[in-house]
């Protein structure tokens, strides 16, 4: 049985789709839970569903995030709070996963000042499959590292093979930078100097690949900064939606309103990131924490308790430890310039 | 009678296609032509067509580019290419503009070398509207300058303002940096430094925006570096073809397959770049040059003349000179910084 601890104050609907999210995925997946939290809110919570066979904890604070929050500013003041009391379950051994709903620069943070990072990572990463219609590409990083060194977007290719192998089934995930062309020596001047290092790595490097080629799912794992990450996920989210509201004018009239509802909401679903991944682990840092849509609710927090379930079983941070020590002993110069 | 020097070798379907629009849009649009390359080439086309009451010019070389040269390069050896040759007549003053249908990179490399960019810009800026679901929106740059310096934003910005102003009759467009976040301070450390310079430039720069802003029409101007503008609009294309494709799928057996087929071209038209504009300036030389799409025919051709000559008549020329001097007489850092 694997144990999961909880931040049940993150999320927009937390605590009261947290918690009754939690006991489905704890039943459905068998894991036991620790809930951290306010007692008395929780305790209240959990009466109202039958708990009978989980396992469940709660541990006792009044702290925690509030939205819109400075999270590092708040994590100084609010030293019990309740994400970081999670994280600490994971970092004593009290539990094998954290999974928190609130905003990520708050689990983020809180999963650094308490794990630490892998060695030879400086920052944890952020990324995974946004697409529907791209189902086995996933992009590293989506804005959690601005400005990266080219090191970085080495570390990044690593971590998402490991993701790709473990948690998308594909045991040689094909790896490509996001560049300007396909041709090598193009691109600015943080994508030239990691091509050399991505080639010299062994893993399966396929080079450059241009914007196009990510819908078109040319790639497994598509390596770039945050910035362009970021910009590109929230660009997809956009389009997809401008698409759908004209496709709902077009078809007017000539399907049914309800057929044509029906069509609108899968094609958000193909295009809007929330819609299509239920949250990802926070990678590269030493223990298992799993971030969650804040939106999520009951039954999409349920779904999340499997996946972070996943994470654990199929030792994904073991795999990821071995695969950086492997890609880096090889490249001795890496390891002086990290230093 | 304005006078259009035209690359007739320049462009997928050159000279054949080249010069045929070059005729229709000349008639259809009254300007005159200068055309350049082999001139038993161009003359035997001619022949072809009733030219009557339209005053056409043959400027002879033998040189020209072909697709795949390395641009900077081919323009050493091929010092009378016609691409050379039809930017000279625009420096002469014997054409008020250039239009070309060949790789960027050489039209770009030889209007530089041939006229010079305008004062207080490095270097020529591309950028223009590409979505068709946000007509009123265009980004600069979209790949022409990567790794840009803070105070090259601000260029693109008061180029994207001019573009807006005369081209898409906006008369004081919202101008918004394209970030990781709308906050003040968010972003990475381009952006921070950019934006400061925006807020002071007297332009109408509305803070920050996301990238689902931009199919959203959110601002009119949105300036961003050439790496992330060309990954964006390549990925818009991506993004297009893929959706166009699925909902060919997915209306299959609902719509009738001509109903279909007419949804999918519409769709297309909407968010791939190459159909939904004409091409545009090559902006920040000191001369009216037009880039035109490679693949276009004919009928595009005719088109891409008339806003040529939109592009002479409105003095978007004059205006820029005026607009950066306005704002960078108000920046007296600025210019130190270029020197």
């Amino acid at each position: 049985l694997i144990t999961i601890a909880v931040d049940a104050m993150g999320g927009d609907f937390a605590p009261l789709e947290v918690i009754k999210g939690c006991l489905e995925g704890a039943r459905q997946f068998q894991a036991g839970l620790i809930f951290c939290g306010p007692q008395e809110v929780i305790r209240a919570e959990l009466e109202k569903y039958d708990t009978c066979g989980i396992k469940i904890e709660v541990v006792h604070t009044e702290e925690y995030l509030v939205e819109g929050e400075q999270p590092a500013y708040a994590l100084r003041t609010k030293r019990k709070a309740s994400v970081v009391l999670a994280i600490k379950a994971v970092k004593e051994g009290r539990a094998d996963a954290m999974l928190g709903f609130g905003p990520t620069g708050g689990i983020m943070a809180a999963a650094v000042t308490q794990l630490g990072t892998l060695e030879g990572i400086s920052r944890p990463v952020v990324g995974g499959q946004f697409l529907g219609l791209a189902p086995q590409t996933m992009v590293m990083d989506l804005g959690g590292n601005l400005d990266c060194r080219p090191d970085q977007l080495l570390d990044f290719a690593i971590v998402g093979t490991i993701y790709a192998r473990k948690l998308m089934n594909i045991e040689n995930p094909r790896v490509a930078l996001l560049n300007v062309g396909w041709e090598e020596g193009k691109g600015n001047e943080q994508i030239k100097a990691a091509y050399p290092l991505l080639k010299a790595s062994g893993l399966n490097f396929v080079g450059n690949i241009e914007g196009n080629d990510v819908p078109a799912g040319k790639a497994h794992v598509v390596i770039c900064d945050g910035f362009v990450g970021n910009v590109m996920v929230k660009y997809s989210e956009g389009l997809g939606t401008a698409i759908a509201s004209w496709l709902k004018q077009e078809l007017g009239g000539k399907l049914q309103g309800a057929e044509i509802e029906k069509i609108g909401q899968k094609l958000l679903r193909l295009t809007v990131p929330a819609d299509t991944s239920g949250g990802g682990p926070v990678w590269a840092v030493n223990g298992v924490v799993f971030k969650g849509h804040g939106r999520s609710r009951a039954p999409e927090i349920a779904v999340t308790v499997g996946k972070a379930r996943q994470v654990v079983e199929s030792d994904v941070l073991g795999a990821l430890k071995t695969e950086l020590a492997r890609v880096k002993s090889n490249m001795p110069g890496l390891s002086a310039q990290e230093g």
